[in-house]
């Protein structure tokens, strides 16, 4: 079946990580709003949410996107690890300068880097679009986004009582480019354009395999464990991750539920790739219902480190009071 | 000068715990003010704060506290762990209810008490007397208590900006029993009426090396170390405590400032003790300063513990939250 839809399991990057399918169904199933009531995640066939772009390459990109700024990331190796400048300043450690930034952004207009990632090289930077789908595109591409199925889209949030769509992101991304694993506070639809695109994902229950970042950190949201290197010492209880994985190609769209885990990678010489999110703000909470699940306790925690800083009025203060709550009285 | 003082060293029980002396000044020293405006613990002489009760005996006490009952706690050996009876139900832990009171708690009348006391032998349950001195007792004692030399508490309260008095605790202790380290959430007037006692204070910024009980538990806010055996694999920090000591005799009055840790000990082979607490509210806050003082660590780690069990409707739920947010993340 892999071979079937473009791709062999070889281009696929291997982890020590036990995966299953994520259901794959046709937009007319009925299965797919459960799943997606339910927050689970769902490849979705068969929805042309984003036919109006199936024409899109970097030759019909660079012809209508205009001349505008795009931002470009560039990695001295395969991973691009989202960091938020904002928060470089308030790093804990020793010396409050030691954040390296793992990337670096730049700006660049689209022939620029259509021109770059033909004739990259093994051993250059490698790169990865990703730019907000804005008012400084050119007609065409105007015109294909306002042809996005939105009625589907509408129909969803509508339904799930999600929040407004806060913005479309826009990847373009080189073969074996790796986005590693973190969670998004906000429902996502996941559409893909051109090629390839293989995504493990985790449920928000999973937390404590995955030690994010201190949420004051550059890295908040991101796990701390290298899935080509974990380190069991530091990070015990990744042994226990259990994911759920799908490739997406062209006309795909993957749900990816607020707060699950996600690694999404562009499968290897499959050539780039171009992916469109669709990001969607939580629904109002509702009413509470006891135990409370995964994503609850995940929103609290992320409250009791924001608010313990806010507290402290120092980040450097935080883990030597976490340790003083927990070691020896919870452990 | 111990002996002087009408004991000798060999009455205080040994601990592995490096101690200092706790300043002992007399009630006209200028820096018994300067002391207790820092929240830093001394032992007050010549206040004269209960002179009125230095009759107070068993013998006195039988005549002159009236036909009552008075809360008598006791104990198969020779600590008297404090324990909230409200917070028996919501014990984490494998089963629910697996609290054991370490002590029970009867009511007694005074020649009861006295008598018991009185003929008690080796391998009898100790005893120890707490009772709230309210409006229950007879007129001798009323008088008494109208004598205390209230302007000198009055006095520092407002010195000091402290709440209201909450209630005067009268202790009546065998020898050697004693009261393991906790601390407590008001400001602490310690007056000495008979016998000595040894106490020995750890202010709060110490928290990390008594390891206390999880604030929904019914030993909250008493250290899970053991004293006289510490496991220093479970409580590795304890070893970094230094305490501070102080022998308080008939007419000295020890200043426990709120949240310090404090150990008491009614001095081995010494006769029974009888002290009268004073306990004050904490004062408003008041301006903020950073970096926060230990006190108000502590109040916050409180508050965390507090707020996570009523977001969570489950105390067993804390444990393995904080574990999530701590492990791997701040250790
Ligand atoms: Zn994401
Ligand atoms: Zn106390």
């Amino acid at each position: 079946m892999a071979q079937k839809r473009g791709y062999d399991p070889s281009q696929l990057r291997k982890y020590d990580i036990p995966l299953e399918e994520i259901p794959r169904l046709h937009a007319s199933d009925p299965r797919v709003d459960e799943l997606i009531s339910e927050n689970k995640p769902v490849v979705i066939t068969g929805t042309d949410l984003v036919s109006s772009a199936m024409l899109w390459d970097l030759e019909y990109l660079e012809r209508n996107m205009g001349n505008g700024d795009y931002t470009v990331f560039l990695s001295r190796n395969k991973n691009f690890k989202y960091f938020d400048d904002k928060k470089i300043s308030q790093v804990a450690g020793e010396s409050k300068a030691e954040f390296t930034p793992p990337t670096r952004r730049v700006d660049m207009k689209l022939p620029e880097f259509s021109q770059r990632l033909k004739q990259w090289k093994r051993g250059e930077e490698r790169m990865y679009l990703q730019q907000a789908l804005n008012n400084t595109v050119g007609p065409s591409i105007v015109q294909d986004f306002l042809n996005f199925r939105w009625e589907w889209t509408n129909a969803k949030q509508k339904a799930n009582n999600w929040g407004p769509l806060t913005s479309n992101l826009l990847l373009i991304s080189m073969e074996g480019n790796v986005t590693p694993c973190h969670y998004d506070e906000q429902q996502n639809f996941f559409a893909e354009v051109r090629g390839y695109k293989r995504c493990i994902l985790f449920p928000p229950e999973q937390f404590e395999c995955f030690y994010p970042y201190p949420v004051y950190h550059p890295h908040d949201r991101q796990t701390q464990v290298d899935f080509d290197r974990p380190d069991y010492n530091r990070f015990p209880k990744f042994r226990e991750a259990r994911g759920q994985e799908a490739v997406v190609g062209p006309g795909d769209v993957l749900y990816i539920p607020i707060y699950w885990w996600h690694h999404i990678e562009s499968i290897m010489r499959g050539g780039y790739t171009i992916s469109i999110n669709f990001w969607y703000k939580a629904g109002p909470t509702g009413q509470i219902v006891y135990p409370l699940q995964g994503h609850q306790k995940v929103a609290i925690m992320r409250n009791v480190e924001k608010m313990l800083v806010e507290a402290l009025q120092d980040p450097q203060e935080l883990g030597p009071l976490l340790r003083a709550l927990v070691l020896g009285r919870y452990t």
